[in-house]
């Protein structure tokens, strides 16, 4: 059995235009934000969104999008049972998973700890 | 006085991947699907993601694209407010204000009533 659930809400910026749309989406939203510590390319909005973190990502010449991290206590498990569904992954980075939707959206699967709330309420799989 | 927050997580297909789209982003989720009453472009999925609502949308020919809605309970005082932070007017709806962010991400502005459960714990402006 493994869990997994939105666990963040990634705001996605070219390089050129992170400060201006990390100040933007910071007052439009009423929150704080602070580089990451241990991946500087993110910045982490205060607080969370219902069990969600907001996050504002350097993706360098990628264009604007949001994207979604499945948060879960199994990647391995997770990312099979979503490629059984019809995604693709497409990258693997230490920690994380990047994956494709059937339309071609992509979306990560993160690892969290089993004990992080954020899966408190999350989905439960057999497989 | 008015509020807002991040009400919607909204997943947006081109017309041709909407149902292999929805069917995906369900399983994916543990969430069933239904279309929706009064806007049948549509499909809301089952109960909420923390106070926000997941939506899976026709977007025509646009392609396959995540964007935020933002809930409040005065539209045209967070329209003027997320204007005068840089963000530009893009479309008028039935109930919602369709903007881009400074770096022309589209998001929405949606109005819901002042005592919708959405707005617990949302930021709260004087203007």
């Amino acid at each position: 059995m493994h869990r997994s659930t939105i666990g963040a809400i990634s705001i996605d910026f070219p390089s050129r235009d992170v400060a201006a749309a990390t100040a933007f989406w910071s007052a439009a939203l009423g929150r704080s934000s602070r580089q990451g510590t241990r991946f500087p390319e993110f910045q982490v909005l205060e607080g969370r969104f219902g069990p969600m973190e907001g996050i504002v990502q350097d993706v360098g010449q990628t264009p604007p999008r949001v994207h979604l991290d499945l948060h879960t206590d199994d990647t391995e498990a997770e990312v099979a049972r979503l490629i059984a569904l019809g995604a693709r992954e497409v990258a693997r980075h230490d920690g994380w998973v990047v994956l494709e939707d059937p339309a071609g959206m992509p979306f990560c699967v993160c690892g969290v700890e089993g004990d992080d709330p954020v899966l408190e309420g999350a989905a439960a799989w057999d497989a």
